[in-house]
């Protein structure tokens, strides 16, 4: 399965998410059909996948449980894809386009939106608690990871600091906590589940990779604020410009568009820094990071 | 701790279940302090905590493991107050009074009730993947049952059903099956969760009481329609004739207000039939059941 080329790679791997998250999402078939059919709507056929990509490449560190790993991948890309159904929102950011689609709430309607991102953050958590060859154990420890990274201390606090800075001018320390809890949170999970899947990885090993994915979050959201500048919104497949407008603090706006670019350079550098006592297995790993600096949406 | 008298048990078993509540919210002094102190405003300090009350009662039927039964308690009724903070919003029912004091949105804003009940369905899953001294394997199930019963096919699900059928008529069965998810199914779960946490309760007891779950979930919402019908909004805490005014499917517009009462009063006779192969610990569940059809909000 594992291919020198990154690009390859991500394809397979893609793929692979795409079809685990066809397979556990419920039947269209099923009532409440048009729920179910926004589910999919909102879940499948986009997105980078980058958390589910940072969960399979954590666990070629160890000797993965595939049952766990695959679970995990598809737990975090439906709380991610909750998160951004719930922010799109009228009452939150009021964004039209997602993924090049129009969002949940303008497709369907608020109600649905709503409902939407709450089932998909139950589906999370049903997914992760279904019995697999991993410990019990090490699969509830699984569960609390995703739910500290997930809730008030985590991505959902972050997003009430972000809403709450609206036009007002944050340090950088300020800003970095925000994302570390906004963004950071749900890809340091990412990283963990994976590596929490492979029983013989302990928690020295967890520790460095902890290390690795807070230097790599932060560096997504500062390329986020960079493209969101830079790029246009048929590249971004979503509105381009969106937070500069709505007067919300940024990293270009903090350092500049070239500072923050080297600043994401970086904190690229130190996340492979903090893979030293790792060989070619976090090669993968190595390999993300470069890729998150040179993405272009 | 168990005393006969039902008034007695259920006012220790509230003041419980408010002392756990406010242990596992998070404080207003930790960021984000608008988020935490709205997730404590619309969780503590009211409702009746039928669904706690359901999780002690079963517990009762055998060995509980103490703090295993005190996260149960604690995640239903976080899964029960997120649904009620999302179901209030203008999108949803649009209601403006809860338990006596202003919805959460009312009371700050949109956005905050989003992630309130984001952060509060969150919370609920963390709770119950704290370890305890219940058995892993048995704990995860917890977290299973908890999770199918709130997600797309459970409560998520019945409210999606409930706002598509708006002045629609609907049949007796069709209308059971509504409720069966939109409020049955966390009932279901309360006492499934109470019995999980007892090591020595088999499959054979937990099929028993959650026959008597069902019957007693169904006998609850037929009594909210008739007190939605018959009681005042000081009475109830919430906007009462709300559901009629809105043109909800009821089972007094189904059957009329005394034969709505008559089948509440059948339902929990089944409810307490379905108790027999239990002994007196089965008590407190007996007593909740009456108590069902004779409250008054």
């Amino acid at each position: 399965m594992i291919t020198n080329n990154l690009k390859q790679w991500q394809q397979r791997a893609q793929a692979q998410t795409e079809i685990l998250l066809e397979r556990a999402l419920p039947s269209i078939n099923q009532a409440p059909e048009t729920l179910h059919e926004a589910m999919r709507y909102v879940t499948l056929g986009g997105g980078k996948r980058l958390r589910p990509l940072l969960v399979w490449a954590a666990a070629e560190l160890g000797d993965s449980v595939q049952a766990a790993c695959e679970a995990a991948a598809v737990a975090v890309e439906c709380i991610h894809v909750y998160s951004l159904v719930h922010d799109d929102m009228p009452a939150m950011d009021n964004d039209s386009l997602r993924r090049g689609k129009p969002t949940c709430h303008v497709q369907y309607d608020e109600p649905t939106a709503l409902l939407v991102g709450d089932a998909l953050q139950t589906l999370a958590f049903d997914v992760l608690s279904t019995a697999t060859a991993l410990s019990p154990a090490r699969q509830i420890r699984m569960i609390n990871v995703l739910a500290k990274a997930s809730g008030s201390m985590g991505m959902a606090g972050g997003q009430a600091i972000d809403l709450a800075n609206v036009g007002v001018d944050l340090s950088q320390i300020q800003l970095e906590q925000m994302h570390g809890w906004k963004t950071g949170a749900l890809i340091r999970a990412a990283v963990a589940l994976g590596a929490l899947s492979c029983p013989d990885l302990d928690d020295n090993a967890l520790a460095a990779l902890d290390n690795y994915a807070t230097k790599l979050g932060l560096a997504f959201q500062v390329i986020d604020d960079v493209l969101d500048c830079e790029a246009d919104t048929a590249t971004l497949g979503k509105t381009a410009g969106k937070d500069a407008e709505a007067n919300k603090p940024t990293y270009v706006k903090l350092m500049g568009l070239t500072a923050a670019r080297e600043y994401a350079n970086t904190l690229i550098q130190q996340a492979i820094d903090a893979l030293q006592l790792f060989d070619e297995r976090a090669d993968r790993l190595r390999q993300l990071a470069e890729f998150v600096v040179i993405r272009k949406n």
